[in-house]
């Protein structure tokens, strides 16, 4: 969901992308992104592509063939590293964990000391493919220690659960702004550390990607302002809104609601008997990997609530197809009205198979956590 | 300048990327761009980025490391063409032209003659850098007697002026939303013909590109609708309802709307005293560059017309900076109103320059080709 300003924003006329009004807003999208990844990084800005283009730009603009590369796999978002990396000449070094789980410090040690000289270490913040959520700050001292910069995927982390790009010493940083920023899909907000950027400079040959080019890049989103591709206007002015809408909320307090939602979500679905498939201890806020119970089909359920209740959840992916649901608690989206409909929803339909369960007692387990917090 | 609906659907709920109704939406769109395209390619599609990565998808996903191109470089895109496709390993024949002029056909021939076994011939249609319309038809010929695809840049010339991409043998061809089609940038229409299908699916490595790789694209963008990327929804809105208009109107009559919008801008600009910049019989419709006369500085007349009168023209590029301004007349831009404004505006200008000009001249001359094509 979209707050309808972000909507409205869309809607407003053009101008150029070089118009003096345009560049105005820009600085102030790139400020607001910077307050949001927590870094002073000058070069954080929003790519002109949806998140996948993102991670793509952290790659092309760092790896030259034969670079070592560790990647932690445990989901299709750091499966899809590898494959991004590999395409641009890297050896792939991966560390990985069964899907729903985290990626373990020893295990990304084990993969750095398997390198002979790794450029990056990579993880996956938020792995929407399963509900897991990654610990960052160990292993980026692991790989600071390698000397390799670190590379985090923060797609469906950033604002909706803390993120520190500078203090945790994250080199690269990308997200999208369809998650927890709760903007259209259409860009990738992204930030380089200037120790990432004096390799990206001393490359000797350019990055493959010309549209991804970070120099280039940089030459538009900095003070020279000099052409390099169109920039989507519109969606630069659904992104400043949806950004004044999270500074208006405030990071702490939008974490606290993200956090609030889930435990009233895990609550009434443990009332209805179901239990969260991502490692405990470690389970996001805002996407929620549910194993979905024997005799269920996940993907007549999944039907039955888009078509009998109008939402809209995911299907489980790679090795959780047909055995975990997945649903997103994101951004404008993260709303005790939802988490109410959604139990209530999956209530019914699962009392439809006799499952001894009811959406009454679910709805009164998700009460008693909003109850505990202090009300809505 | 973008209809005013295509701004309201630009503000229309979400509704997911996979969502049966969005993907019904999808299939439309395609079939609509095919129309536009003049084309039955299977593979027809919006890029998830603007224009410029239409170009880098074309090029990543034919060209491997040492292939010989051959690119025809009379302008900036040209240019940008030669840097895309060198950074993917290609080795690049240029086919040079003065900017202005077009690319003549003894030139590409040349060009392609240096090469033991070209891979491509590419061309921009529509320079909007300089206003050169580039005719494209012999070239099409030249490729495929040298047994090279023909890749084609129309991000400026479709929907403004008649492009045929089955007719005249164009294997791939990429677009831009903000120009012709008069929707916000963010979206690079797309075409492949199936002779370049097979190109791209006897590569021996994949393309250096994840994000552009047509391979994984097309099992998006065809019945699969297999998962890549999420699809920038609410462009995708904003597109579908320019191409409905484009529709309406129908493709003759806009391509005569542009001709004649050009031709009184012309007449008014000669009245003017001023001079079109491009090889003369090779001028685009959509985009007039204009020689700027001596002791007028170009920036403070571009300033006083953004200033003064709201009109917002390009700077010259590259050899033409401060030479040429660019006066686009795209889509809705392409408008009476805004022919006699611009007129206006820019007699009123040249007049405090003491010129000998008027712009009551320009109106005249302007609404006499308005009136010999029987009115607006």
């Amino acid at each position: 969901m979209v707050h309808r300003r972000v909507l409205q924003a869309m809607a407003e006329p053009l101008v150029g992308h070089l118009d003096p009004y345009f560049l105005e807003l820009l600085d102030s999208v790139q400020d607001r992104l910077r307050w949001l990844f927590c870094t002073t990084n000058r070069l954080t800005m929003p790519i002109s592509a949806t998140g996948s283009a993102g991670m793509e730009a952290c790659f092309a603009n760092v790896i030259s063939d034969g670079d070592e590369v560790v990647i932690g796999v445990n989901g299709v978002f750091g499966t899809r590293m590898c494959d991004v990396a590999s395409r641009l000449g890297a050896r792939v070094q991966r560390a990985e964990a069964p899907w729903g789980r985290i990626v373990e410090p020893d295990d990304l040690r084990a993969a750095i000391s398997a390198c002979s000289k790794p450029k990056l270490v990579a993880l996956v913040h938020a792995e929407t493919s399963t509900g897991a959520w990654q610990p960052l700050e160990e292993s980026a001292r692991l790989a600071r220690e390698a000397g390799a910069l670190f590379l985090v995927d923060a797609v469906t982390s950033l604002a909706g659960c803390p993120l520190e790009v500078d203090a945790w010493g994250i080199d690269l940083c990308y997200s999208g702004t369809q998650k927890c920023i709760s903007c259209p899909p259409g860009l990738s907000p992204l930030t380089v550390s200037e120790r990432a950027l004096e390799i990206v400079r001393s490359r000797e040959q350019p990055p493959r990607s010309w549209y991804l080019d970070l120099g280039l890049l940089g030459a538009y989103f900095d003070e020279r302002r000099v052409y390099h591709h169109t920039a989507p206007v519109s969606m630069i002015y659904a992104l400043s809104e949806a950004l004044e809408i999270i500074e208006e909320e405030g990071l702490e307090a939008r974490f606290a609601r993200h956090r609030r939602n889930h435990e009233a979500l895990a609550a009434g679905l443990s009332a209805l008997g179901l239990k969260l498939a991502a490692q405990e201890g470690h389970r996001l806020w805002m996407l929620n990997s549910v194993t979905v119970p024997e005799g269920i089909d996940d993907a007549a359920l999944r039907r039955a609530l888009l078509n009998n209740h109008g939402i809209e959840i995911g299907a489980g992916l790679g090795p959780l197809a047909g055995k975990v649901v997945r649903i997103g608690l994101m951004g404008e989206s993260s709303r005790p009205a939802n988490v109410r409909r959604l139990l209530s929803a999956l209530g019914d339909e699962l009392a439809k198979a006799d499952l001894g369960c009811s959406a009454a007692d679910a709805l009164q387990e998700c009460e008693r956590v909003y109850g505990d917090s202090g009300g809505i």
